[in-house]
Formats: structure tokens, C-alpha cells, sequence
């Protein structure tokens, strides 16, 4: 077929389930696979604040420093605390997990809603944010950016079908490049405004409209936590460490704490970094075009080959952040549908291992988001961070009743949750203070992000969370419901209803294809019927007149023909099924034999079958105890030779 | 069930087959009937000249009179043409019937396809000049208009889907008034013109503008063909009668041809009418905004009650006029589907003895054009017409080669061709070069119509026609190979492929599903297989270990454990299948039962049988010798008592 020839040339060739590697990462590359998202926040952080207090006239851009800083603290306590999480739960402890191991199973399903829809988010953020990246450099692109992102996502796509094996290496090179190439410009940025080695002083930009007096008290106080919420945005991505220990090598649990140090502090220093420059420079956002990254580097580099650097490398790692919800998303689905909360299809690895469908689900809504925005990321981020958010507050609460469990251990002693092992541990109230502090920390601050973006979008992300959870809980009962039915508990074998001697077989015309149907129906049977609806007295006739045509085969079987005075032939035909399944047969399976033509080109399929699908469809939802035997007989391409 | 029970109450219980009525028709209604189409292009026939003219300055609009008169003499000249085939065609000659009968295959189809074609356009085209005489005289009402013309279209959708019985009285109240009311207005506003009983003259408007002599020679004839071919709109629906001569009364074919010429002569003098005034007064037509008509009724009659009489009836007339597409449309796709060349599901009455399935397609098809048009006739003028035109040329054609045959019988004898009996007549000749001047000249006007509109819209037409031939004959050659496929014809009763005693279940875990299609499979064959696919050695073991709990079920079944080292446990499914088919059973139909869930409530379905579907569809598709048995197990609600 075509259509699996297209796949394995764009997927490739399958691989054996028993080929799964456990690729170990050390720890230069496991930053650069983890970190690209939070460091890549960079892109646009510092704009999300100053898109708000602009509001404010540009003199108020200098209060963008004080907030990143703000932002910065919550980051590092942030960090601090979940390397307690790593500690805890070496195989992977993410918000889901430590929830559900903790909080019981709603906290837990709140977390992977927000987690899910966060990570959606990552991708049409970080694809957009990457094709700003590309138009401020090249503005002509600009009026194609939604193609252009909508490009990036199908070419992620493509390659996280395939299955990428040697992530670490590919990881690498755009993050360290982007990661240096920005430090390099905050350092030249730095000298220069130092006025050291003789370098020309910065320039500074944009007549400073002073504050508005206009804005005061609360409406001011609104504007600052707005303004911070927007910052906010530079704390997404900070938990996927904990979700990939397992991916670090031994000693996993350390080595991916001090992985997690190095990423907070990388991410925060050119967050500060560019923060501080950009606010000197008075360098104020555009409603659309030049981001802020790219006006400064243009600005203290010149537009040479640092701005491209910078430029090209902001592009390349917003788009492996972008990959990153592509990590996230389909690994987490596959854990609620491993638990029942999702499609069990959810949970199966695909041809190339990866979890196919996952991956397909998360290019589909990321995508449409990326169009209903028409690729604008500074009006996607007030859906985002949110559920982020949400799931530091719930994990830190989790980790607070952790330690709770392991104050109650005697010492030396040891225990086991569902999901961890635990032992005691000296200084516990120290470590359940400072989870109790960043859960009310990232709780105010959820409250503060839900509140100041609700009207700007935040409310979809308010309404999208509980309905996932809702949805989850949908599905979790409907699962429990199948098990129980399914359950062979309190099976009797002998609790099998009877299969009935007796097969229907509805014909509307005596040809080759009913002749088929009624050899099969007599081979498994021998009370054999076959059901005519006659709408007119002509087809009574024509039937009769055929049916004696074919003494053999019709020898045994009973012509029932039915004369109907309306045009709806399946009524009858179920009323006659019914009729014989609770009336001479009750309590045991009746047969039916639908004699069915398939086209082999499958476009002439509207042609045929209406009624029988239909029939088909009904039986099946409306009677157990009815078994549907479709005897195909297939109708060559007309193509070939007529 | 809730969807029937819909289905019942707006469309009301289903009329039995027997209770089909042949009402007939007498003049009086008939013309109310079937002139309503032709009647009501008065509405926007004037404009649709008018709107061309205009480019030549408001001074040329004074040719719109001239023009008018062309399209009359035409439309007699069609009227006239069209009596003989009423006379020829008592059993109903629509184009297609008359090109089949004398033309061959695909002039019939050409017919067959512009005609359909028009008849949505009728919809389409009706509906909203009907909305603009709503819109014209309350503007407030203008910003609705695709709103309110898709509740039209709704409206008349559900009338005929209940079938309209006493069509009759029905029609003739708002067509007749619509030409008392226009006749009225045109007899005062001639009187007033006149300046006769001292009644006001007529007031003369908008500075004429003197026709630009920048437009010259062959570009100025082209915009007086672009005119002409604008008026040729009035033409449409002049066809209908011929197809409904069995709705008259007797003499039925005399009665049609009488209410032709009165249908004739009636929307012909309207229209010459409406134009003379509207010229005479130096109405100008708005881009978007009161139509001809409208404007000059309010000039003539004031704001009054026989202006809103009108206006009223304008908008009734046309919404009625779609309702002539709603008779015509499903009516020529049951004669096409009859024939084999549009699904044969096209040509069943439904529970209304309706064409339901031409009425949905018909509204759906007539809606979209509303939508891309946003509900602007004029904007749609271009397309129609250009079918109708079609059919007159072919339908001409056709009654000329049939004059041809009736020429060459011997004084009183007669013949019969397909669809009709013919007998000598005297004056053939006459006839005949009657039909051969009809056909020449709605043939140059099709290709003046087909020119002058062509960029505007008339490509879009000229492209679907022979697409819908192409089509039509697809299915066709389908329906032959179908034919062909199932004859008897050479048929021997021991031809039938032999059936095996083999049934195959695949099995993907042991539980009550399972084991009930196995008891199914035990009953309806001794060799029976349950295979499972192992994807993991677990897989493999506990497969056998549940196995040996069902000691007197598992009795006489072969377990097939295939261990597999992929995730596409399809494959290797379809292959057993395959192998077991075509090495143990060659040329017998083997039996592949497989167990299947099925949730009561049918959007679980998404959470199950996405395996069983796909092996369904696949074994369905390749292998004609495979028959599948789905064992349903029925999964009750989960809100119900989890």
C-alpha cells in the first residue's frame, strides 16, 4: 500500500522492542538537553515584562530590573527545592508522580493537566518566539510566519517520529552556542557601558517618557505584579530534570541536582544580564517586529557576525525547546495512560519506539494553537506559565508531606511510599521549612499569574485544567467499568449464553454476492433465513421468481419475505431480528450474515452498503446477543476493464 | 433513541408507500407552481443589465430597454420551442430526458449535469435576492444577510423534507400577488409617465452621466453582449413545465402548453415593464443596497402599503423560486441515480416519500455558495444561467433529431423511440427548423454568456460541468462492473468458494470478551485458533498462565503464542492470517472472529478496538476470502454505578 510505503520512508524502518537503549547522559550534555527551554526563555522574558509596564510610559521600563530580579529569587528557591525532589525520587519524580505518591489522586490529576497543557504551550511559545527570532532578522519573513512556524512544528514532528537517539550530541552545540554567544554580548555590553579598554560608550535609545502620574495605588500595584507575572515565564521547563534522573549517569540523583544548580544559574545570569542592559539602553519592545534580545545585541555588537550568531542560535534553541515539550508531553501522557486517566493507545510505543501517538496529539493542538495566534508568543504567554505553576506548588506540597513521613521514621529505619523509598533523615524539618516556603511562594505566585493575565487568557488555562481532570476521571471510570465487566473473577465457564441454532441473512437481491452469504450461513448452521423486505409487490415477485432459480443452494433455507408499505427497509429488518432473538431464541446468541460488497477502490464505498452499515451499527449497540457476520464480496476497479 | 426521536418530530411520522398522491394540477395553480422561478427573476433581471451598462456611464443605462427586448424575444422564442416538446414528451421531457432519448449518452449527461448545476444556483441565487428585498426595505437588516438567507434556506430545507402536499394553494398566493402587486406599480407608474387623470409625472433621478466615448468599437459591443448575457437570468425556470406535464391535468400536455405562454407572456411583460420604467426614471443600481425594483416602487407608489406589498411578496416569490430548486434538483438526480449515474441512495423516496438525500445535498451544497458568496445574487450571476442555456441548446437539438424521425415515417404511421411514441405529422419540416433556429441561438447566446462571464465567475461552471460528466460516468462504468461482478449469468451453484473449517481469534488477553468469541468460534468450527501476539516474554507467560484457567473453554482450541519483537501487533496478526489462508486453505474461505467492545455510550468508542478496527478494515479490504465475525461485549455507562 502506498500510504505504508509514504511511512517508512518518512519514519523508517521499525525498530525491535528489545533495541530500546537507556542512553546515559553526562552531565555538559544533560544540561544541554534539559536546560534549552529555561535558558531559552531568554528570548523573550525580559519583554514580557517590559510589554507591560510600557503601559507605564518607557521611564517606567527601569522598574524591568527589580522585577527580573524577583523573578530570579523564585527561580533559585525554585531549584534548591526540587533537587530535594531528585534526592527523593531517583527514578523520576515529577509533579504527577510526587503528587500521586503524596497527595492522593486528584492533587495528582490537577498537576498533569496543568503539566499537559503547559507543555503544549512550550511548543507554540518556543516555535513562535524562534520564528521572532528569525523575523527580526530577516523582517521580509515576517508576513509568513505562521507558515514558518507551523514548518518548525511539522519538522520537529518528523524528526521526534523517527525517534531521536542521539539527542545529547545535537543538543549541545545550540545551546552552548547560544549560551556563550549571549554572555559574550552582555560582557562587550558591560565593558562598554563601564567605558573600559576605550570602547565607545552604549548608546542609549528611545526619549524616556517619564512614569505617568496617572496610574497610582492599586491600579499601579496591579500593573507591577502583571508586569513580574509576565517575567514569570522564565520558570517553565525548570521541573524536566526531575522527570529524567534516570537519564544522567551514576550517581544519577547527584549528578542531576548539580546539573540542575548549573542550568538555574546559566538561565538566571543572562536573564539579570540582559535585563540590566537592555533597561540602560532604553531599549523599549515593538508592537510587532524586533524583539528586545535582537535590539540589543544589534546595538552593542553591531549588526556583524555576533548579531547572526546570536540570532541564529536564539532561532535554533527556542526551536530544541520547542523539542523539549515534545520529551515532556508524550512521556507524561503515556504515565496518565499507563494509570487509566488517558487512551490506553496513549501508552504503546510506536514503530521507532517513541510514543507515537503522544508525539501526533501534542503537533496537532500545538498547532492550532500556533494558528489561532497567529504565531504571536507575547499573546500566548498569558496562558503560560500557568499551569507550570501550579504543578511546583503541588509537588512542593507533596514533598513537604514526604518529609512529614520521614520525620515520623525512627532513626536508621526506612520505609516505602508507592512510588520511592525513603530513610530517615536528620535535619527533615529544615527541608519540609523550605518545601512549605516554596509551595505558599509558587501558590501566591499562581494566584498572582492566574489573576493579573485572566482577562489577556489565562481564564482558557483556568477552564482547560479542571476539564482535563474531569475528562481523566471520564475515562478512569470507564476503564474501571470495563475491567469489572471484563473481570473473570466470578466466572462460571459454563455462564456462556448459548449460541443458537439459527443464522438471518438479509437480501435485497438474489446475486452472487447473497448466494455467498447464504453458503457460509448454511456451512454454520442449519436453521438458515433468509429476510426480504418487499416494498413494492413487484420485488415480492422478483424475489420468489429468483430464489426458485437456485434449488441447491436455497434447499434448507427458509425465504421469509416481509411486504412493507414504507421506504425504511431497516425497521423491519431489526423488528424481525428482535423478534426472533427475544422470541424464539431468548437468552442465547442469534446470527446474522450481512452479505457486503467492498470496492477495491475505496472511494466507490459511498456507493454501497448504506443500509447495511447502518443495520450493522444498529445490532451492534443495541443487542448483545446478536453476532454480525459480514460475508465481503469484493467489486473490482472499474478502471481496469469496462 | 433521541435522534429519532427528533427526526420524528420535524419531520413527522412516515407515510406509508400506498399513500403516494398524484395530485394534479389545474391551470390556475400550475402556473403559480412552476412560474414562480421565471416570474421572480424580475426581482434582479433589470439590475443584472443595468449593473454592466452602468460602466459606460449612467447615460448608457438607456440601452438596458433595448437590451430587455432581445432577452424577451428570446425568452418567446424558448417558450415556443419548448411547447413542442411538451407535446412530444407527455410523460415529462425535461433536457435530459429529451437528450437521452435522441442525443445519446453524454449529450444527456452535459444536460444532465448544467441543469443540476443551475438548479442549485436557483437555491442559491433566489434565496438571496429574496434576502436583499427584505434587506431593501429594512437596511438595519443588511448586516444579516448570510445569517437570515441560511435560515431561508433551513426553513424551505424542512418543508420539503416533510413534503409539501397541497403545493398548489401554497404557491399561488404569493406569486399571483407579486404580479398583481408589480403590474399595479407599472400600470400607475405608466399612467403617471403618461401624464394622464393629473396624476404627478414621474420623477427623473441621478444626473445622467452621458454615456464615455473612451469605450469603443469592439470593447463597447463586448459590455452590450456582457448586458445582454445579464439579462439572459430571466430565462431560468422557463424549462420546468416541460419536465412536470403529468402534474396537469387532462389534457395534460394541452394545459402545460397554455400555461407556458401564459407564464411566457406574464414574466415577459414585467420584465419589459420594470425596464422601461426604471430606464425612464434614471434609476441607478447601488453597490450594496436597494434593488431596482425596490427603488422604483418607492418612486412610483411612495413608502406605502403597495410598497411593502411589493417588496413582501418580491421576497416571498423568491424564496419560493428556491423552492422550484428544491422540486427540480432531487427530481433530476432520482431520474440520473436511476440510471446508474449518481448513487443509486439518490433515487429512494424517504419516510415523506421525498428524495430525502437530493433535498440534504441540495441544501448543503446551495448553503456553501451562499456563505462564499455572502449572500450577493449579483455577485452570483455569473455562474447561472450558463446550465440552463445548455440544456435549452441540447434539449433544441434533441427535438430536432426527433422531428427528423417523425419526417420520416409514412402519413399515420407511428414509432416509438425510448421515452416517447411518435407519430407522422404533416408540418414536421416547419418544426423542425423551429427547433434547428432555437438551438443555433441559445447556443450563441450559451457561448456569449459563457464569454462575457467567464473571468467573473462563468469558469467556475464551465469547469464543474464536464467534471460532473466525469463523474457521472465513473460511477456509471462502477455500477456496470458491480452489475457484472454479481450476475448469475454464468453462474453454477458449485462455483462458490468452499468454506474451512478453520476459525482464527485473536487474542490480546484472557477475559470475558475473549472467551465468549471463543465459545462463538468452538460453535462454528473444530479447528479453532486463539492467536496472540507476545510483545514481551510477560506478555507470553501470563497469556499462558490465564489460558490454563479455563481448562473446558481452552478444550479443542490451538493457542498460538507468536512472540514479537515490534509494536505493530497487526502485522504479524494479518500475516498468520495470510499464511493460514493461503498455504492450509488455499481457495477456501477461512473465519477470523474477533472480540470486540462496545461502549454504550458510543463516545468510549474512542478508548477501544483501535486494533480490531484496523485488522477489520485491512483483512476486509485484501482478503475476499476472509469473512470477519465481530463478538460484541457490551461495556454499560460508567456514570451509572461506578
Amino acid at each position: 500500500m502506498a500510504v505504508s510505503e509514504l511511512k517508512r520512508t518518512l519514519i523508517g524502518k521499525p525498530f525491535p522492542t528489545s533495541q530500546e537503549i537507556h542512553e546515559r547522559l553526562d552531565k555538559v550534555r544533560a544540561l544541554a538537553v534539559f536546560a534549552s527551554d529555561p535558558i531559552s526563555s531568554n528570548a523573550y522574558a525580559t519583554e514580557a515584562i517590559m510589554s507591560v509596564l510600557i503601559v507605564l510610559g518607557s521611564g517606567a521600563l527601569s522598574l524591568t530590573l527589580p522585577l527580573a530580579m524577583g523573578v530570579a529569587l523564585l527561580v533559585l528557591m525554585v531549584v534548591f527545592s526540587y533537587i530535594q525532589t531528585i534526592l527523593h525520587y531517583p527514578d523520576g519524580g515529577g509533579a504527577y508522580t510526587v503528587a500521586k505518591d503524596n497527595l492522593g489522586k486528584y492533587p495528582s490529576l490537577l498537576a498533569g493537566a496543568a503539566l499537559l497543557i503547559d507543555y503544549v504551550l512550550t511548543v507554540s511559545v518556543s516555535v513562535a518566539a524562534g520564528v521572532r527570532a528569525v523575523t527580526s532578522a530577516i523582517p521580509a519573513a515576517y508576513s509568513h510566519r505562521v507558515l514558518i512556524a507551523l514548518l518548525a512544528i511539522a519538522l520537529i514532528t518528523w524528526v521526534n517520529l523517527r525517534g531521536v537517539r542521539e539527542s545529547g550530541t545535537v543538543f549541545a552545540l545550540p545551546t552552548y552556542a547560544f549560551v556563550t554567544g549571549v554572555l559574550l554580548t552582555i560582557a562587550i555590553g558591560l565593558l562598554r557601558y563601564a567605558g573600559l579598554f576605550g570602547l565607545a560608550p552604549l548608546p542609549t535609545f528611545a526619549e524616556s517618557v517619564p512614569a505617568t502620574n496617572s496610574i497610582m495605588g492599586v491600579a499601579y500595584v496591579w500593573l507591577l505584579l502583571r508586569a513580574f507575572a509576565g517575567g514569570c515565564t522564565a520558570l517553565t521547563g525548570i521541573e524536566a530534570i526531575s522527570n529524567g534522573v534516570k537519564a544522567f549517569k551514576a550517581p544519577e540523583a547527584k549528578n542531576a541536582a548539580l546539573t540542575m544548580v548549573a542550568m538555574g544559574v546559566i538561565a538566571m545570569s543572562l536573564f539579570v544580564g540582559i535585563t540590566f542592559l537592555s533597561t540602560r539602553m532604553h531599549l523599549v519592545p515593538t508592537e510587532h517586529g524586533e524583539s528586545i534580545l535582537s535590539q540589543m545585541t544589534r546595538q552593542i555588537a553591531g549588526s556583524g557576525i555576533l548579531y547572526y550568531w546570536v540570532q541564529t542560535f536564539t532561532a535554533l534553541i527556542l526551536f530544541l525547546a520547542a523539542n523539549t515539550g515534545y520529551q515532556d508531553f508524550p512521556r507524561l501522557s503515556s504515565f496518565l495512560a499507563n494509570d487509566g486517566f488517558l487512551p490506553r493507545w496513549m501508552q504503546n510505543r510506536g514503530d521507532r519506539l517513541v510514543f507515537s501517538s503522544g508525539i501526533v496529539v501534542l503537533a496537532i493542538i500545538s498547532a492550532l494553537i500556533v494558528i489561532l495566534f497567529q504565531a504571536d508568543e507575547i499573546a500566548m504567554l498569558p496562558l503560560y506559565a500557568l499551569g507550570v505553576m501550579l504543578s511546583f506548588t503541588l509537588s512542593q506540597s507533596g514533598m513537604a508531606r514526604l518529609m512529614g513521613k520521614i520525620g515520623k521514621l525512627q532513626v536508621g529505619e526506612s520505609a516505602e511510599t508507592a512510588n520511592t523509598k525513603i530513610h530517615y533523615e536528620k535535619n527533615w524539618r529544615w527541608k519540609q521549612a523550605l518545601n512549605i516556603v516554596g509551595a505558599i511562594t509558587t501558590g501566591v505566585v499562581f494566584i498572582i499569574l492566574m489573576a493579573t493575565k485572566f482577562v489577556d487568557g489565562a481564564w482558557i488555562v483556568v477552564l482547560a485544567i479542571p476539564l482535563f481532570v474531569l475528562l481523566f476521571d471520564r475515562i478512569n471510570k470507564h476503564y474501571k467499568m470495563v475491567g469489572q465487566t471484563l473481570s473473570t473473577n466470578q466466572f462460571v465457564e459454563d455462564d456462556l449464553v448459548d449460541v443458537a441454532n439459527v443464522v438471518i441473512v438479509p437480501v435485497a437481491d438474489i446475486h452472487r454476492g447473497t448466494l455467498r452469504a447464504l453458503q457460509y450461513a448454511k456451512r454454520i448452521a442449519s436453521d438458515v433465513r433468509a429476510v426480504c423486505i418487499a416494498t413494492t409487490p413487484t420485488i415480492h415477485q422478483r424475489i420468489e421468481a429468483r430464489w426458485a432459480e437456485f434449488p441447491k443452494l436455497t434447499a434448507d433455507v427458509k425465504l421469509v419475505i416481509i411486504d412493507y408499505d414504507y421506504r425504511d427497509i431497516l425497521t423491519p429488518l431489526v423488528d424481525y431480528v428482535e423478534t426472533v432473538n427475544h422470541d424464539e431464541f431468548p437468552n442465547r446468541l442469534i446470527t446474522v450474515v450481512i452479505p457486503e460488497f467492498v470496492a477495491t477502490d475505496r472511494i466507490y464505498d459511498v456507493l454501497h452498503n448504506q443500509t447495511a452499515n447502518l443495520m450493522r451499527r444498529r445490532l451492534r449497540v443495541e443487542h448483545e446477543n446478536v453476532i454480525v457476520i459480514d460475508v465481503p464480496y469484493h467489486i473490482p476497479s472499474a478502471k481496469q476493464d469496462v
